[in-house]
């Protein structure tokens, strides 16, 4: 009760006086409160260190892996010891576990006796095996999937490298998102047009702008029936291998034993922090807990999990009781197979109405410049008082978009449930993520308390606004 | 003979019709011949075709591997197409192959059940191998070696981590080589004291600046009957292991598995570009032809080998004849052995005084500024017209100083040879080098040319300078 005291606005006194609550209710999003959420999550190192507990002690999570398991316990058991009300919502994952994966160029026009080339590379996930000892079958480069359906039959029997180049000046010059994009269209479609045309194996160049020789996963639309062995290749080892192609034929021994076993059994973390009169209505604030298997997931998407965590924790710390219900999400399976989110979704399409919002955090915690979000324009000046307490902190911006286009919330979103983002600097984010590179050291403290500034006041000031902000726009 | 009558000095073409001979000859270091060879060496690319040679054709040089085989083949090939005097000086070379490495954090502090950390390592050459199974030990975590020694019986049977920073701001001021240096020292020492002190395995964190989680490897001080498991860990892992050891006991299961062979046959290169009248003087050019076995060693030493042999090709394109002979040395066993360098100089120990100086490339091919070399003080003024035929270019500097401190070189620069290098901006050299991403993308085409021409006029200008420049400082 202490904090009630220290309150500097009598309103808000009275307010939870009214409510008769342990805790400040509304009025909502009067400007002290804002600036004090603010304040109190510039100075907290809380996320951070929930982060650390992540990314050091359990590690990568990728779907059905003892890392994803420890995932849902850890965050589980630290949000209960806040007093959140915990759910963990079955989820059935895919189950895809990386096996041995080596490659070399075993002949090429020049190529002295006895040598040959190893390539760096890293198995996609979904990606289906070669043989134990690996398949040995001419490279063929292409650049655009027209080229590749160009050729035709010849195709068969060999294996197709995609090299096109990400574009990190486009990701340099604030379009991060689109230049990833266009390189990850190639990683999910191109296995599986090559696997159409009778290849046998897909390669992709890393959809990044590393240039530490690292290989970048991700998921591809490979599957059952037509699962060719696909893996991403270093930008150097695509560079490598279109230069030895023009000098003449490439000839690569591929190994790739990956496993794709039944689905396992998984969670969605819900963790509810009860509303007081608009209990009913919930806004939801959410990162996904599982990550790929190579690294630690500490940009993707530990940052959006401890961040949403860190919202909870501050309304405890200063004793703020929300109108709406703010429910805590981490996601499972956002990485390779979406499956959390469409089992929210499946689980609560009959009462989208209650849906007040969701914001999902899901592009790392580099500089955050504020926030955006799918509502329609008439909404926008009602955010003019959220805009105005992140100000000083140089997060005031918020972009109104059509679509907010995140993977978990989009079922809702696409329902008509406006979200939200953090809006953040993610012009190195795909050197990182995906990569064997996304480890904890690379997230900036500082960064990530003005990431959890943002989603904390951004989370408050919906769970308290008095305007109905009603739903995205229908664009169909 | 087009070219002479193109040339615009008579005096030139006067000195060329007095020799007799096809090529143009003294007098030495005029102006218009500097700046033809600087111009000519900036409109070309054969140094990089070359560089493309060796890295994509060849790619690993590790001394006693194929590869290293098959480039003393390639390069002898191309100097004799050149119609260089091409020599193959026998070396016996240490012939250490990598084996399995793989290490994970098997229990700490915290762990969940059934989860367990990778860590990314790389063996350092010349590192013993622990059982085929692999060995597990505790992780003890130190930052000097007066901490280890502190540590006395405790470090027994304990896998030794050398935490130390990589001081890239250092690098990045212009200090790259004693920042490389100062991290350098643990790899060379550290495992030899763990190994003295009964330690299992020693660990360095990896000596450079790239955040991409990628190893660096290097030679290191273990010896045969102290020949323990030696590795550098990622500088990411290498903080995750400090993490956890600050909550606890860390324990790491450890493989590697690398052999240390009988010594291999193997070749320095000598080609002789053979001078007019002081002909039996010699000047070396020189870069070192292994490499490690991660990378195609483009900058380390892809660019030192290429841009000395394109001191020849220039050259002969240029049709001149220098009154020194130009040696061009492409050295083997830079890297872990030195072997090449000291066959050469105790072939040569007899004739010293006939060598008339030494240029050594071996810092890669970032941006050149200039020179440095290793003359006393008051040979400093003859260097001023070689330092205005390459201002035009930015590359006018010369730095005198007391020891240059090449490898290969140094054994006849301790004898007194004057020893040369390029001057470059070697602040990102640390990141690539000796790591899987030192590879021919990194280089960048305008900077080898600017490189090259700075080797090449300066080898040019040695080979016909008129003033002797006498001997290195007695430093002892």
């Amino acid at each position: 009760m202490k904090s009630v005291f220290k309150h500097p606005l009598s309103l808000t006194l009275m307010a939870s006086c009214l409510l008769g609550a342990g805790a400040i209710a509304a009025p909502a999003n009067d400007p002290a409160t804002l600036a004090q959420i603010r304040d109190s999550a510039m100075k907290n190192d809380w996320a951070y260190e929930r982060l650390a507990d992540l990314t050091d002690l359990v590690g990568p999570r990728l779907s059905g892996s003892a890392g994803a398991a420890a995932a849902v316990e850890q965050v589980a058991d630290a949000m209960r010891k806040l007093g959140a009300k915990v759910t963990l919502q079955p989820v059935k994952v895919p189950h895809w576990v990386r096996g041995a994966e080596t490659a070399e160029l075993v002949d090429y026009t020049g190529r002295p006796a006895g040598v040959s080339q190893k390539v760096v590379l890293t198995a996609l996930g979904g990606s289906g095996a070669t043989p134990a000892a690996g398949l040995t079958a001419p490279v063929i480069v292409v650049r655009t999937f027209e080229e590749l359906k160009a050729l035709g039959d010849k195709v068969k029997g060999n294996i197709v490298l995609f090299d096109v180049v990400f574009d990190q000046q486009m990701a340099d010059r604030g379009h991060a998102g689109p230049a990833y994009g266009r390189g990850a269209a190639f990683r999910s479609g191109g296995p599986k047009l090559a696997a159409e045309m009778g290849a046998a194996a897909a390669l992709v160049r890393s959809v990044g702008g590393a240039n530490f020789r690292i290989p970048h996963t991700g998921g591809t639309g490979v599957v059952d029936g037509a699962r060719i062995p696909a893996a991403a290749v270093t930008a150097e080892d695509a560079m490598l291998i279109t230069r030895l192609s023009a000098r003449g034929p490439v000839k690569m021994h591929l190994t790739l034993t990956p496993q794709s076993l039944p689905d396992a059994d998984s969670f969605n973390v819900i963790a509810d922090w009860p509303g007081s009169d608009k209990a009913d209505e919930v806004v939801i604030v959410s990162g996904h807990l599982d990550s790929w298997d190579l690294a630690t997931g500490a940009h993707d998407d530990g940052t959006g999990v401890a961040g949403a965590m860190a919202v909870v924790e501050t309304m405890k710390k200063l004793n703020l009781k929300p109108r709406r219900t703010i429910r805590v999400i981490a996601w499972m399976n956002e990485e390779n197979g979406t499956r959390g989110g469409r089992a929210y979704f499946d689980a609560n399409k009959d009462r989208l109405d209650k849906h007040f919002a969701a914001i999902e955090s899901d592009s790392g915690a580099g500089r955050t410049f504020g926030f955006f979000g799918s509502v329609t324009p008439p909404m926008v000046k009602y955010f003019a008082p959220l805009k105005a307490a992140l100000d000083p902190i140089g997060a005031g911006i918020f972009e109104r978009r059509d679509i907010a286009g995140a993977t978990d919330t989009g079922p809702l979103e696409r329902a008509g449930v406006p979200v939200f983002e953090p809006l953040v600097d993610s012009s190195s984010y795909f050197s990182y993520h995906h990569t064997p590179a996304d480890t904890l050291d690379k997230v900036d403290p500082l960064e990530l308390k003005r990431h959890v500034a943002v989603m904390t006041a951004l989370t408050w000031y919906l769970a308290n606004m008095e305007e109905n902000i009603g739903r995205t726009l229908k664009l169909d």
